[in-house]
């Protein structure tokens, strides 16, 4: 892996959850790179290599960590857009939510989430999860090998469905 | 949760390996309930209810940890037969093998595994595994909800394809 490239991309609006996630990897050393997308919107531009991020080269990250209830589009359509398309749709996607609406969880699975969180209300709980979820995603699973995740274009499918 | 259900369907024909795995799990005291399928067949049985297993009402484990070199039916013909029923579709699946094909990961992924773990060689790392993944599939994921899971009929789609 090339030094620069992006391990997690992390999409939250919630900037103390952002904080305490971005606390709880450092302590644990586990990641380096991470890419902070505010919105759904920004998660797929920076992914597809798109809007502001045009000028970046596709790299797949290790993992997408996913909030569901983010501005412009949602957690489920940003993973419905990863799914459909050839260089994302294997990527390991974490949704990480506070939800607790089971249609959520329902319709995450039914979209093949990787794993599907419920964010510990709890300080503690909060950063003991994202040190087991960043070790799981980052050291104990492996990842599908970039070579398979790259060979699309940028036409591909996988537009943003709204 | 009832009691009996099992929490942990593991297809795995390597003795030494299931062993290694149970004394990881109940050193962490991660499982009390764990179903042992020594080979592809014996699993989907279990599963979906069928042959030895006939007499078992169906209920979904937390997840599946299965290996890819099963005699009988392999692990890739496995997790296909599981993502092709309603029943058991969206149960987290994780394959822990010691092969190093890529082609066992990419396949793997395009069925949606939900996580790919490659067995550790050391006897120290793969316990630390075992615990890990245990921990993680156990109490930090949010498995999907047992009552999509179960509404579909013992007749529905998903016979062994091989």
């Amino acid at each position: 892996m090339f030094q620069n490239e992006v391990e997690i991309l992390y999409a939250e609006d919630n900037p103390t959850d952002v904080e305490l996630t971005l606390f709880a990897l450092r302590r644990s050393r586990l990641a380096n790179s991470i890419h902070i997308a505010r919105d759904g919107a920004e998660a797929l531009d920076y992914l597809f290599c798109r809007g502001a991020f045009s000028s970046r080269d596709f790299s797949a990250p290790k993992f997408v960590l996913l909030d569901l209830k983010l501005p412009k589009v949602d957690g489920i359509e940003a993973l419905k857009a990863i799914r459909q398309d050839e260089r994302t749709k294997m990527i390991p996607v974490v949704v990480m939510t506070s939800s607790k609406e089971q249609k959520d969880l329902v319709e995450s699975y039914k979209l093949h989430v990787n794993s599907y969180i419920q964010k510990p209300i709890d300080f503690d709980q909060f950063q003991q999860v994202v040190e087991q979820l960043g070790l799981y995603w980052l050291v104990v699973n492996q990842a599908p090998p970039a070579e398979t995740l790259d060979q699309a274009g940028p036409n591909s499918i996988g537009a943003v469905t709204k």
